[in-house]
């Protein structure tokens, strides 16, 4: 068998911050989870390098009992995070590929030239012109976007794919009838733009449900325009809670402020069948099929006004449209392609 | 010739912060410029990795053209420092060890089973057990501690030698005669006691000089404290002006809360002939010789009572020590000892 056929031997190095998956919310958790679970179920031979309570299908190589999220006693994270990356490297002869995306930035260039098997990184956010310049230090690393979006942001640099991120639709399950309220659901940041999807409930008299971690942000400046009649806070949901708040919205507000490289709440709200109104950021028409699973709006404006339009979408092509493009299957052969480009690019593997 | 005798080829891998040796103040950077130097001075063949800008009669290899703390686009900084220690590991075949000492916490411990070369880390903190206990992951990692205090807290590490740190005793004149002030110079935190300074002056009736960075403490619990007549601020100060405010104190006040692992400006004060009065806490007693450079005390109302006893030291016996506990010939001969002996210990170097 050539290496453009035969099952890969891969090293997933997962984040160390807690288990995979995660036991609340955690993008990068949840997405080592599927892609490795997926990979598995697609016959390849998958060891995940992450906390000991994890849970996966594939071989586990645990450098930590708990993660450093969980036993405070572990820190700096960053060393934490860099010793599970080695544990890897170290053993980088059993692997065809070693892939990593634990930290937000790529630490794994630092084992690029270390490493006899390549290292390929998920970045999971938007990186600025000076990263992406010190970057380039490692001109030949192996990366992949997660959108066009993305990949645009890392020009000059090996993207070697751009693969969307998937989501379990079988577990954010469909609802044909929605309730009466809106919907924002999200890390209160500036840049989620909270502030704005209240002000588009104001403008339309609708109410809207607000779900995340509380933080200071949301203290200073979500929770005084809280009055429990329009505007409803149901603090941070677990998997349950939120599907039944996607399933039961009309509406899935998304007036993100910064670019973002994706943004799973989109696709996570769509395969509920809750179409999506957002607002014309980063990677936002990536995800969102304009007219179909959702409207794209040039401004908070536009938003308020085009909001009926978003309701009357049709929930059971907005969910198919979701399960038929962030399926796992999907993103899994994305992935797959990509590191069977990288290594039918490396002639000779790299000896010690 | 044997690894015994013969000169050995050392990559010194520094901060990259800013410059070697630093702007302003820096013990890292002015340790790493020192040693490098100093071995240099000692027929090895040294390589520093360290910015663009960096003076020094070693080899430079930058990675970097300006420090994160000079170009603000340089981030996170821990991205940085790997990158810096990864170019050494990638070129560990052109030298007999790797020197690391520029972050605070052992990121070499992750390039500790890739690298062909030993990777031995100076550490410049006190850890805790907790730390320890992760660095324990790489048992074998050598490590040069800087007191046998911070030695100790390394239990189950490979502590290779003890060396203390050394300053240029050249560059801290002897001042025959003292003025009338007491000093306290250092970073203002809980930590240092900048505090118990002010109380042993006003206790004393002495005037007491303050000099450090005006930070958020400062701002909060010092300043309020400055009277300008018996408590005075001099702010920063570059390195002319330090060894003015050395050599014109009648002592030095060191009455250190937590436990350093060394103690820069006690050897500094020593080498201007100024006697200190320290707390005894960390490496106090391995830096100060009781009775003969200082006095160690036990408590702020000992030291108050003790004062002068202190100031009773006689000032050239306290410059003499002081040459020839901290010359740097001193510092480098330890640091080659413990590299012979790391190589030694290495039957047959690992090859790529």
């Amino acid at each position: 068998m050539t290496i453009s056929d035969r099952p890969l031997r891969i090293a997933h190095v997962g984040p160390v911050a807690t288990t995979i998956p995660p036991p609340m919310s955690g993008s990068v958790e949840t997405m080592t989870w599927l892609l490795t679970n997926g990979l598995v179920a697609a016959g390849h031979d998958v060891t995940l390098f992450a906390t000991a309570e994890s849970v996966t299908r594939a071989k586990l190589h645990a450098t930590f009992a708990k993660g450093y999220r969980d036993d405070g006693t572990l820190w700096p994270w960053e060393l934490c995070e860099m010793l599970n990356l080695a544990a890897a490297v170290e053993r980088a002869a059993a692997f065809d590929i070693i892939q990593y995306e634990a930290v937000y930035y790529p630490i794994s260039l630092a084992f690029t030239r270390l490493s006899p098997t390549p290292i390929v990184q998920t970045l999971h956010h938007s990186p600025d012109v000076a990263e992406v310049a010190l970057w380039a230090l490692y001109p030949e690393a192996p990366l992949i976007a997660i959108s066009n979006g993305q990949a645009d942001l890392l020009r000059g640099l090996n993207v070697v794919a751009t693969v969307l991120h998937a989501i379990e639709t079988d577990r954010f399950e469909f609802s044909p009838q929605s309730s009466d309220y809106l919907l924002f659901l999200g890390r209160f940041t500036p840049g989620k733009g909270v502030v704005q999807a209240i002000e588009i409930a104001r403008r339309t008299g609708m109410k809207l449900m607000l779900a995340g971690a509380e933080n200071d942000y949301y203290r200073q400046h979500v929770a005084p325009l809280v009055d429990n009649r329009q505007i409803l806070y149901a603090g941070e949901v677990d998997h349950e809670t939120k599907v039944r708040l996607y399933g039961g919205a009309r509406t899935l507000l998304y007036p993100v402020q910064a670019g973002e490289p994706f943004g799973l709440v989109l696709a996570e709200s769509m395969a509920c069948g809750t179409p999506v109104a957002a607002l014309d950021r980063g990677a936002v028409r990536e995800v969102v099929d304009d007219g179909v699973t959702g409207w794209v709006f040039d401004s908070v404006d536009a938003m308020v006004d085009g909001l009926g339009r978003v309701m009357a979408l049709d929930r059971r092509t907005v969910r198919d449209r979701a399960v038929q493009k962030f399926g796992v299957g999907r993103m899994v052969d994305g992935y797959v392609a990509a590191y069977r480009r990288i290594l039918n690019s490396v002639p000779v593997p790299h000896t010690r």
